[in-house]
């Protein structure tokens, strides 16, 4: 037996296999910060390459079955959704989120849809239904939606104003939006606007999804919080209301660093997920809510952050199940400060790797999906076939 | 002429007489840190002497006419609501927010409307009740909420379970309400409590206002943000939604430090009012809010403290008032950022005080109410008066 | 056998054997935030309830054998040093650090070493030199220092001079010091002072350590920091510059909330040790610095926060001990990001707890020394004691 | 009279003549954050472009008469330092500080002068040592390194050693520096490492630069530190030991955001400097400190950017230099701190602007920097030249 007395060990293994992890295909190519790029040889050019990766990291963790995908770098007129379904369906994969863009354009330099030009804010909107067109032809059900908009300055915009357009826009989105999709609104305090942040927290994004429409919900991105924040509240509340969408997972110190999850604050991620899991408990049944990840892995190879990734999350995720509510229940009801606590250290402090090395051989995976990725040589083949196709651009920060 | 040639100053000064700060009545005695008080000979001792002090701050700005009070400090069976209004009225004063106490007594050690045991969620409640007929006795019609509800220690509360019997305990206040008065729900990300604060932000007091019912609305502390919060924003989103109750005045470098309005960061107390101001343009009337001091004077002089706080505060609402408008909008209307900002800043530049002065004098006000303060005596008249009668309290730190 | 196999675990529990954790005095008493304090029947009143309750957090965890203590709180005319050394003595235990008091009295309203009150100045340095005769009374080697001085507002005071005074106090200091001593200079960015505090950064800290000579160095407390700050990485430096004198053991989520040890961050407390064991492996010797506990368990019951810390302590520190370095140093070598961090997660991964309870089963401790204490009816015995002899101070912020 | 009646306006205008504003050639070309880059069409695109932008700034200010210049990106075979240094000579300018590059090329991935390979480590020192010859070729005296160099893991780098290999290197430098140069050296808590920075925060720059020799000093940044930073500490600090060589002038609300100089928090640009100007009335002469612009003007037009800078550096350090100080100290002296800060705040309230407009006039400089140069029509002949001539690289964040 390879965890405490009181886990039925194969209900958390049923539980586990229907816990997965959706991967980004952004996420396999090149990245870097404002200050330069530093290029890997295997990293992904083309939408086929980062799907072929993605595979890779579903075939040695068996719990990311799904892509998230970003309509303006993965899609084209040589690139179609069918395409990229079959693609996606020759590695072993589905596309899930659907990603639109209307950051990077220059139109979008004072916004999308809180630009104070018209024009602007009907092609913002024009894209996002594109977006949904494609993810009907690529068969995903979630449009998550990320918007950069801010303002650098005070006085630069009418901050009223732009929550209007924005609620206007999203209401917009939300018609066009079929029955059987959702849209969820990711929130983030700043970067790249520096001053104000059209959407900056869960609550103007829930505030806003609220008058979207009922298909509508909050996106919470574990690094988008201000310093102190208690994101696991966060969380919760919103699972309590049935506003949470789904999560982008990483991890952070300062700001919105995208580090890999877990990496820096592996007890506040037990303490998300564990939020996850007391609803669950509370509603029997699984909890919708997607698990994509978002991540810079500027200096980590790429499909071997993602497996650490996921094998992270389903470490968390793992401790999160183990946890022994009874004693937690028990505590909290005689308000046992010391011993509530203990209940969630034991349960974090419980080592799941043997137990999953075992799990993962029940289901004829590796015992350790990063370790067998490595032997296998692919990410020496893919620096090889890639490297001379990469050119080389110039640092960005000048 | 002492404004900027675009400023109609008739119609400025006409706005600030209606201009109020309301001051609170702990603002006039020794408050500390947890390390120790340091105590000073004239601060109040008495309810008495705590409206005395306050009539003194209206009396020389003008601006002060009403005092928040505290239930649990400022009444008692020989200070029924009766007299501390007759009291209030014989310094010039009425009285202003009421304010429950449901966190010092022993018993809210795990929490007041968010505790497990239904007996102090119930004695918590009657607290509030009691308060509401105590406002009802004075003639205030503002119920002024903060709690300090929340957990130390991961695990040690159900994060869920207490937002729920804070929606009920909230909704039950309001139907304790008369039709005239309003309540305002105030929040803080954290001290006294943290791990978790139970209403931690705006998303969250604005929630539980909507749930408890129409008067029910949020009350922004300047000072109870994480750092890099961009306030104005907040306001400018509870304005647009009518949800904005009224302030409480202070400034903070770090945490929530209390001390005098401006005296860390003018610019962003500039930067709210204008976004009061702003609303009140588009309207055509006063926005309905209520500008209350909180502050925590540990080494200033109260009464002074609290005179500069006014000043302060009729300072920047000028410099509010008298911004180019049309030039903002025009800068916005062609997202030209550095005139935008430019108008901002001029507004900002603007000396005012030359122009206070003449307006102070002009309504028979002393031009500089703080030396006129100083020059009266009244403040060593006072320290000779109580400091006799002060007990000096042991540290409370050890 | 309990832990990873390259592992040895009896060199393991020999360093284990030598390592300490000091409690404080102050840490067994109420304490409060300035919202008011919540008592608890149990908590000492008196040095000889200090130092009993502190025998029984060493007799059950084994590591806790000294106790640091407060001259204005745990001293005085009928308890002179000799007394408290000697009650100590019957606890099974020694007296650890000295820790002055220059913050309480009202006198240093403005400041201690750095006030601009010559008298006041020298009152603080007679007192900390009283401090030192103490200290050889009750055989400490160690002099703790901490300063509440800072300013609450721009201008208030002029920051250059006043780092001079402090320069100058802490070299006069230095000259009252008996070679066989030593002096810890602490840092703290905000909090009682809200502007600026004079010793702010280990920047600052270190500087005036240097300045004071060669018995100086620097103590950190693990929760004065400002939010994002890399602690482990000011512990490697002052562990490189041979001037870390010792830590104060806390956690937090804001600001110095005093929370339990690795309530909160186990994984940063994991890092900070772990940069001691590096160390310590180098230089094939223990580090000879202090593990001193400074918290404030407002909620939790005195004894048992003290040994749930204790406890944590040693789970961190064999984390860290258990670490194989050799896998780490290979992977530095190679730039091998993936493997040098899976080195660390690995060893922060590891469950200790079963080879802890055997450690201390060999050392004829009981193995879950939680439990045992809650087992033993002290807590319940002091309670019953010292209740009826308890004032009930009022709640200090009003 | 335009100022205060304490004000000498000769001697304040005097010190004026002799406050410089240095302006980066990095700060006319386009830049951008991680999520891309806005193109301008008046951004320059040469070296010879950035000089004749910089030359305006000087035209219309009259204070910006030094250009940083960056050795990666400045200059090359054909832009030898002598065909730099005659180019800048045309625009009425001369090269103020060299700035080395050793962060953007692909070896530099896991450092410079910190990274394990003793290779890169060499190309970093040789890289550093071809820009003193390069300050050499164009009459620079300053120096001014910024490293990147740190670990986004715990565990990917050993910080004790990375930091031996810095004061090695930094000493090496020293040892190439001719005597009539000196070197300055930044601190940044983070990015775009995000896990640790060798140099975080001034306490290492300091140690540093003592290590290296008597002609480096520390750098600050004012928007390189941790929110709840008191940056004019440091800047009182690292004057009174001698040990501030320069500043990196910009403003934030968040992180490193590069935003326009006092655009967030002009009180604190205000106290900063106020720190410099008491300095130099205490020792009866100018400090001897660049005054350099760095800021990322990524939705501002470049130069009026740049000569709002200056326009606002002038008016904080007018503010700094009109302030009473003969008040301040009395009310220091008496501990009264209400005074104290009325000093400052007074200074701060005072409208400079008017006397700043005279003031130009009477340097035969435009009254309004920012109008007369947007009516020179500069902008839009640059825009319409260089339009053309750009690529529209492709956005950087995928």
């Amino acid at each position: 037996m390879k965890l405490p007395g009181h886990v039925d060990e194969n209900a958390l293994a049923d539980r586990l296999d229907r816990f997965a992890v959706e991967t980004p295909s952004w996420g396999y190519a090149d990245t870097g910060t404002r200050f330069g790029k530093f290029f890997q040889d295997a990293a992904a050019l083309t939408i086929e390459e980062k799907l072929a990766d993605a595979g890779q990291v579903h075939r040695y963790t068996g719990c990311c079955p799904t892509v998230a995908v970003h309509v303006l770098w993965d899609f084209g007129e040589e690139r179609p959704p069918a395409f990229v379904r079959r693609i996606a369906q020759q590695c072993g994969l589905t596309i899930g989120s659907i990603n639109p863009n209307v950051f990077q354009d220059q139109c979008y330099k004072f916004g999308s849809l809180a630009n104070r030009d018209r024009e602007v804010r009907e092609r913002a909107m024009q894209h996002i239904v594109d977006s949904i067109e494609i993810a009907k032809g690529v068969g995903s059900k979630v449009l998550s939606l990320w918007f950069a908009d801010g303002t650098n300055y005070p006085g630069q915009g009418d901050m009223r104003q732009r929550k209007r357009w924005f609620a206007e826009g999203l209401e917009a989105v939300h018609q066009a939006l079929p029955q059987d999709m959702k849209m969820l609104i990711e929130y983030k305090p700043f970067e790249p606007a520096f001053y104000h942040t059209d959407i900056p927290d869960w609550g103007t994004a829930m505030l806003l999804a609220k008058r979207a429409g009922p298909r509508a919900s909050v996106l919470v991105d574990t690094g988008h919080h201000l310093p102190g924040t208690n994101v696991e509240q966060i969380v919760a509340l919103l699972l309590d209301e049935n506003m949470l969408g789904g999560f982008h997972f990483n991890d952070r110190k300062y700001a919105d660093d995208d580090l890999t999850l877990g990496s820096i604050d592996p007890y506040q991620l037990f303490r998300i997920l564990r939020e996850v899991v007391s609803v669950e408990r509370e509603r029997g049944c699984d909890v919708d809510v997607g698990y994509v990840v978002d991540q810079s892995h500027n200096i980590k190879p790429k499909i071997e952050a993602m497996i650490d990734t996921a094998v992270t999350a389903q470490e968390a995720f793992s401790k999160a199940l183990l946890l022994d509510h009874e004693a937690l229940a028990a505590a909290q009801a005689e308000d046992d400060v010391v011993m509530a606590e203990r209940a969630m250290r034991n349960a974090f402090a419980t080592d799941v790797r043997p137990f999953l090395a075992e799990y993962r051989t029940s289901r004829q995976l590796p015992a350790d999906p990063l370790v067998a990725f490595r032997e296998s040589g692919y990410a020496e083949r893919a620096a090889k076939d890639r490297a001379g196709r990469k050119g080389r651009a110039e640092a960005t920060y000048a």
